[in-house]
């Protein structure tokens, strides 16, 4: 029996929904939108044109709520995450934004989100973003196992890694094979039926 | 609009559910269950104490559960949890194990909840019991504020106060006369929906 109990962190976009601003950009049809951090290393700079382009095309916060709602957890998500919440606790850890995010999370049957938030000026257009921290993932790993939880961390791209490693235990999952081949020091896992085998052991302590 | 994301920090036992340990007492009949922290004052004798009652009675883990099974969170308080989770995070902060909470956190849905384990030997008895650390409550709010949360904290006994106090916002709901009496710096309530409209202006940026 573990001496400490387990709590599940998993990042958001990818592991259990699809990636919001692609989504959003094939919705809305603007091509520029799927612009990914892989293509634009300056994340303000990303996040400030992508900003603009709302901008530019009258988007406004519901508006985009509305292209999310349209959106659904990745076939299988939801399911895997009422196992996980079944036997451990569970927060997700996001780079996104609790406005994006809501719909999904409604989907998802709320689980616990730390993630970052947008300003919205009087016309509801969004104005800015506020990261809640530097490197908010790690952070927020960290800060539970001062609280004494053992960390089990999940997760597909290069913004995981560093809370992956700083876990007690580190997945990949469906990450992409340049990510793969970077950080051979992480299994790596696709399918939820995979993740939930490799879960189950250490969070058995919980059933 | 807030500068920060506010997460709400609830108490479990006398605000959202029944005191366990009572509700068990009342279930098996075993009046000296009903002894609390108000009546011994040393929390490990007092648990000592319980785990001896229990070892005499043959109330295996699994018994007690089944027991706890039986136990309804408090009326309203469901849906109190759901409107608060559709509009903020949450976060269940206890001193229960996570071994007798887990049917009652099965009906409020699945929060996350920061609580404490049980031990148990090869007859489902159990042996011992095992804090997540000392005065977690309050660690739990340091370290949600550390993440940039502001925190909205609710409970209604003497185990709470140091939480509500660390909080941005403490609120005691149900307390006791005397917990009232000597903590006259926290509003108190008694209703959810007195608690809603409380809390509603402060989360309102995550609608």
């Amino acid at each position: 029996m573990p001496q400490q109990p387990v709590i599940i962190a998993s990042d958001l976009e990818g592991v259990l929904v699809p990636e919001i601003w692609i989504a959003v950009a094939e919705a809305t049809g603007i091509e520029r939108l799927r612009l990914t951090t892989r293509d634009v290393a300056d994340y303000d700079l990303l996040m400030q044109g992508r900003l603009e382009i709302l901008r530019e095309h009258g988007l406004s916060l519901p508006k985009i709520q509305a292209v999310i709602d349209g959106i659904d957890p990745l076939p299988g998500a939801a399911e895997f995450l009422r196992w996980v919440r079944g036997h451990a606790q569970c927060i997700i850890l996001s780079d996104t934004f609790y406005e994006f995010a809501a719909p999904l999370m409604a989907k998802l049957g709320h689980p616990t989100l730390f993630c970052n938030m947008l300003d919205v000026d009087a016309d509801n257009m969004i104005s800015s973003y506020r990261l809640r921290q530097p490197d908010g993932k790690r952070q927020a790993v960290r800060a539970l196992q001062q609280l004494n939880f053992q960390v089990v961390a999940v997760g597909d791209s290069y913004n995981d890694t560093t809370m992956l490693a700083t876990a007690e235990t580190g997945i990949l999952f469906r990450a992409p094979d340049n990510v793969v081949a970077e950080f051979p020091q992480f299994p790596v896992m696709y399918e939820y039926q995979e993740l939930r085998e490799r879960l189950a052991p250490l969070i058995a302590h919980a059933r």
